[in-house]
């Protein structure tokens, strides 16, 4: 079967955790705003009957699947990156929706008066809620996620398999170092699991391969990951 | 199976999503917290292994299972509250995890510099971030929830039969109203097939008896939605 991607052509955001099952697993996909251009995902978007609120979104065969974590857990057991069992499976979904909290507030550091205003707009705020950010909330995460991967029982998070989570880590990892290189270096002493996770999922041949390739969007500044220095320090 | 619910006590919060779950099917829980403290809670939380990140949980037997929408995912399909086949499933969790992030950013609206400061110290970025959250997200979300319903081929979110996303609608309505009394007033009539949801949730016998009983917190201006008058203009 060959997966369609629906997702903002210009930029990684919710869509990599995506792409990069999809990378990871070999699958057979198009994505297809990049290709096409975003008539098909308007039109989808304003269907009746059971539209997505938003990109990204997964056709898979009739199935049309929205909300990334939803999108990993179809198809994190049909790709060997999630176990079948429903405890496992429950487990891996519940660590995707804490990831996903986690980048509601890593968008939030660069909107917090919300989305619909330009980040120029909300420099002032945002430079406190950064500060608040990395005092608290990151912390509070990624030990949070040090710890489960310490006592998994194997390298990765689940275990002795990959899993999407691992994938999703691994682009959490690279994220905050592309927007906070400063404080990112300055914090990895404190996570040394995760940056080991991180390294080890970077250099398998499918991932390796396509972060290589044009199909990997570069971060930029219409991203979740944003780098702007004034929030850096 | 008596469920334990694990949730912190003085508040509706995300707890109540799974709580009105666990009423409507008439399940046998205890609301662990209310009982007994916080001292089990922090300690599920401390654990090694697969400790939630955060309350709400719920034990079911040997499961922990964490993440509101991923708690519903699992009680949906066993309380007759979501179908049991694959597809039906997904649309449900994908509804689910939409309301989700519309939670996250109703708690944005009083706490638009991150959830450490106290209201008090961010009041003028809550105006502004309140300000957009009713002219372009309140429309966006509540008009989408409204589109879905009207084509579902039922009086029910995902058709005939009540689901959870039903119920966690209903929580939206209710909190809103209580939240913001005039802005939700001016903007009930754009989405009358939601309102009308909202009082045939909550003059189902099961429902009812819950909201007069003291099992039903109150809101206050702890939870997620919170009434300050200055944001309610």
């Amino acid at each position: 079967m060959r997966y369609e991607l629906y997702y903002w052509p210009q930029i990684q955001g919710r869509g990599e955790y995506v792409r990069l099952v999809l990378e990871e697993a070999g699958a057979d996909y198009a994505d297809v705003a990049r290709r096409r251009g975003m008539g098909a995902m308007t039109k989808m978007m304003e269907a009746r009957g059971t539209p997505p609120f938003a990109p990204p979104f997964l056709k898979a065969g009739k199935l049309v699947i929205g909300q990334t974590a939803n999108i990993l857990l179809y198809l994190g057991p049909r790709h060997g990156l999630a176990p079948k069992a429903e405890a496992g499976r429950l487990w891996l979904h519940q660590l995707q929706l804490t990831i996903a909290d986690l980048v509601l507030e890593i968008h939030d550091t660069h909107h917090p008066l919300g989305p619909s205003m330009y980040y120029e707009d909300q420099r002032g705020p945002a430079k406190k809620r950064t500060a608040d950010f990395w005092k608290e909330r990151v912390p509070k995460y990624l030990e949070y996620f040090e710890r489960v991967l310490e006592s998994s029982g194997g390298s990765w998070v689940a275990g002795r398999r990959i899993s999407y989570v691992d994938l999703s880590l691994f682009q959490i990892v690279a994220g905050l170092r592309y927007a906070f290189p400063k404080r990112m270096k300055a914090f990895e002493r404190r996570i040394p699991g995760l940056v080991d996770l991180h390294d080890r999922v970077a250099i398998r041949p499918n991932i390796k391969a396509y972060l290589e390739s044009e199909r990997r969007i570069p971060f930029n500044e219409d991203g979740i990951f944003r780098h702007y220095r004034e929030l850096d320090v």
